[in-house]
């Protein structure tokens, strides 16, 4: 098992240095955000990740959830971890104060997301999935109902959960069949079954607070018909005290590919109590609010798992001796060299660091915008965040989640045949990243929502402040020598990212199925470009920092030779995307659905 | 869990109509293997594989292997699936009549063992395993030796296993430790530990024969002195009948991502009584004759996984009702449509469908190049069916298990979330495909072998037969309206394809680490252009018999339609490899190892 190290250093470079937070978070508010603040919870959050949460990871794995009669025992440690992790503080970081959090910025709870899905993507998905249904009580709660449940939800005590998918509809919840009835007391009582609910339950928070969309009698068909309802496992009183059980049960937990620690439920509601949460039949209204930072915590399980699955080949290849260099012996007094010394092998270490570290990158500024659209009081500069976070969030989410599980999976090759096998963790790493691709929207979904909503369905002007960004950049950057390469590449490939928009664009007019076969491709496309912008801007910061001191040289220089590599050796890769692009969509649509087999 | 599906049409178009194996059979003496045989045994082992080793599959990933004391016991249903197999003659299909085998062509088998690896990786395992060790003492043993081990390996009663790696060594055979001693009867003392034996101990056959890579005392370091010994699980008296039981013992199974129900064994020698087969320091020449066979098998799973995803993926397809299609809604009297209709699921299926497709045709004319060696009289076919394979091996090897396994991750993403849950049997298939990039060499190791050892290292000789082919071919085509677009695009590739060689080459002069910086870039390139030229054949081949008769015309218009869908959208990937290979190695080399993280 490959033993997490929290990336102190580069997580301080993202936010202080190529983010400048201390700036940012000042400028927002935040004051509490100091730097020596900043530093102090990074460098507690790495100690807490390291030490409680990274070791549980394996047995987590091993041992599952196990269900038995409705109730869902967590393995061996959770209870425990989640213990402290409540007694920490840390669920109430980023809360509001007036229910009892330390409002600090979101994008500082993000860089601490990262370390624990890196240390424990199934242990770090309880806290993560109560943040949906908190921020959906916040959003859209009565004040009464913020009463109730928000302070044990901001206190950690209470866990909560997003009840969306049902057997036969995930992507399409207009399909949805749960019902809900009004009672008497004006409660209404919610009838149905949800499945894939993470932590829909389990042994470590005294309540579980459901947030469950269902139909009202009468409601119009379809996603207009969707209300929201808040369901909580035990019965809240008024004052926020635990009452009886409601009908909510846990009919069994799924068997899975990974994450098997994080118990994934499916949830019986007969005739349970829950209050309406928002406006009738505005439901899917008000989730969506919210899938935007669900998102972005997916992408980053994609560059954690990058991180972690990076952190393990790399002790790895300078560890196993194989075969000599063939550019002459890196180890004479050895039987062999490290296979670090292997070209193949550096690809694909390089790789993992450039996506974990370019992920890092690009969540965080991601993550500032969030900030910016909590707390900005100029409503022109929120809409411009939240513009860009339209953009960039499926692009982050599919791409980071894609190239996160394909950073695993270079992780088990580096291992060899060892790769394959459970004791040395890095299978498990690709196991549990793979959901990543897929919830939250898979990754054909996010294309779709990048291509036809976002970049068609505006029209192309969602995409134009990004491209100004990227225009704005290499223009700043034209004159300087060290840059030139970088810059050169990224205009040109900002413009075939234009041209292609404006092609497909043009086809999509004809035959609209030109928008779906395009779309995967397009985003990968649009991932290696974004990430290369990230790249160049990181690289010119560390050519600055090496200018201005000597510190720290080694870890600069190592920034700069890595955005080299990106640029030589990933963002190519966007070519094949392009020529794909290029063939459209005839030859998908061309055979008819029952001669696909014979 | 997909129901297995034997692809008897598909097998028989390649075999029969594609590579026209009644005239290869004939010309190469194999008067058994008439169309009606083949037909016959066709049929034959689709019955087998559906009905007996397609229901395995699932309860043998759930229950795996089991070990107690040294003892290893297969799942439930396996015993009794083994015994029908030896009592059906399977394994002697394709051995040698003197001992007992049918004489069949090694192609039929090939054929065979795809259906078998389709329905149940781990199962197809054990009598492949048996495989390499029949061979290694058929071309090298004694008449002796021949005559007390083949007819029991050969009828299945035993099996046998390939005993290379050490927990130190897997791809650096020449560091391995395992000791050979001489005895006073002329046999040898073994003793070392050997791992990631699979099919090393199983309760499936009366008797084990492992074939074990030793040192002997004063043996030249390296790879030159290794030596190559017979290791009876159980002795074996001269009339080869079982006697007591050797000093050979499985210290345990391992736990891992996948195969579970094949046994992963470590075995250890403890002064196990062993007999030198073949030349002293001869060992690992022996073994690389047979190096090539045990490829293809592998590259047999990568296309057999891609079939089987697709199988799955496909029913699912056509029947998961999800969003209206963006061009029309094409189930009106249901609540969506399938969500066959949507391009992106289109995209997956045909890229599955024409990595199974393709690599059936690529392995199919492999497997009768692999006759050719075995059967053919004339010295130069044979040494040009030698030159064939040894370049096309190791591209068939890593391309189809590096896409094999891509397809079996589009069936998850196609299944969506429930792709994630091991009832449904779509991840199984990922994981289980995931060692095929691994053993027998990983992806890293077969380039190497492509480009340094094979395409380089004859100055690019092994590499014009086949741009010849492909020449040949585009000018046969060339005036056909209807071929038109393939022989564009694949003479453009394979010119392509001799530029990127030369270049490299040139490059390599230089710096001998460009070879490593290129090689897996250059054979994924290589392996798109290669399935691009069989793509190429096998729509020719349609579009003739298309012509020829109105029969089956669904079938090949698929055919064309699938050819078409890989020259649009899987051929134009290689240009991101191409891309990258331009790259150079200089951004991989540049970082300090030690410098790699902070």
């Amino acid at each position: 098992m490959p033993e997490y190290k929290a990336p102190i250093r580069d997580i301080k470079f993202v936010m202080q240095e190529f983010l400048d937070c201390d700036t940012h978070y000042q400028s927002l508010g935040y004051n509490d955000a100091s730097e020596d603040m900043v530093d102090a919870i990074i460098a507690e959050a790495a100690k807490f990740t390291e030490q409680v949460i990274a070791p549980l990871n394996q047995i987590g794995d091993e041992q599952g959830c196990t269900w038995t009669d409705g109730v869902v025992t967590t393995p061996d440690g959770f209870k425990d971890a989640y213990k402290q992790y409540v007694e920490g503080g840390w669920p109430t970081l980023s809360q509001s104060v007036e229910f009892g959090g330390q409002g600090l910025p979101h994008s500082l709870n993000a860089a601490i997301s990262e370390m624990m899905s890196g240390a424990n993507h199934s242990f770090a998905m309880y806290p993560g999935l109560s943040h949906g249904a908190l921020a959906t009580v916040e959003a859209h709660g009565t004040d009464e109902q913020k009463q109730q449940f928000m302070p044990k939800l901001v206190e950690g005590t209470w866990t909560g959960t997003m009840c969306l998918t049902e057997p036969h509809c995930g992507t399409d919840l207009g399909m949805l069949r749960t019902k809900s009835e009004l009672n008497d007391d004006g409660s209404y009582a919610i009838s149905g079954t949800k499945i894939f609910i993470s932590a829909g339950e389990h042994d470590l928070s005294d309540n579980i607070i459901h947030i469950v969309i269902a139909r009202l009698p009468g409601a119009p068909e379809g996603s207009k018909g969707i209300s929201l309802f808040i369901v909580p496992k035990f019965n809240v009183t008024k004052d926020g005290s635990i009452a009886d059980r409601n009908a909510v049960s846990c009919g069994s937990i799924e068997h899975k590919m990974g994450i098997n620690a994080n118990a994934t439920c499916v949830i019986n509601f007969d005739n349970a109590k829950g209050y309406l949460i928002g406006e009738v039949n505005r439901g899917l209204h008000c989730m969506f609010t919210f899938m935007n930072s669900a998102r972005l915590g997916v992408a980053m399980e994609g560059s954690a798992a990058a991180e972690a699955s990076f952190q393990g080949s790399l002790a790895y290849a300078k560890d196993r001796l194989q075969m000599r260099s063939i550019s002459g012996v890196k180890n004479p007094s050895g039987p062999a060299d490290a296979i670090i010394v292997h070209p193949d092998v550096r690809r694909m270490l390089l790789t993992q660091k450039s996506i974990a570290e370019g992920g890092r990158a690009l969540i965080g500024y991601l993550s500032q915008l969030v900030d910016i659209t909590h707390a900005e009081k100029d409503a022109d500069i929120r809409a411009a965040a939240d513009n860009k976070l339209a953009l960039l969030t499926p692009i982050a989410k599919a791409f980071l989640s894609e190239l996160g599980f394909e950073c695993t999976s270079h992780g088990v090759q580096i291992f060899g045949g060892h790769g394959f096998i459970k004791e040395w963790g890095m299978e498990q790493l690709m196991r549990d990243t793979k959901i990543s691709c897929l919830y939250e929207g898979t990754t054909g979904i996010q294309a779709l929502d990048l291509l036809a909503r976002k970049v068609l369905g505006s029209k192309g002007q969602i995409l134009q402040p990004f491209m100004t960004d990227i225009a704005t950049f290499c223009k700043d950057n034209a004159d300087t020598p060290s840059m030139s390469n970088y810059v050169k590449d990224l205009a040109s490939y900002s413009e075939q990212w234009q041209s292609i928009t404006s092609t497909v664009g043009k086809k999509a007019m004809k035959n609209p199925d030109e928008i779906g076969g395009a779309s995967v491709d397009y985003l990968m496309f649009a991932g290696y470009v974004t990430l290369g912008y990230f790249w160049a801007k990181m690289a010119s910061v560390a050519q600055s920092k090496l200018a201005d001191s000597g510190e720290d040289k080694a870890f600069y220089e190592a920034k700069i030779k890595t955005a080299t590599f990106y640029f030589q050796r990933i963002l190519p890769r966007a070519q094949g995307h392009a020529a794909c692009i290029e063939g459209g969509v005839d030859s998908m649509m061309a055979l008819d659905s029952e001669d696909f087999s014979f």
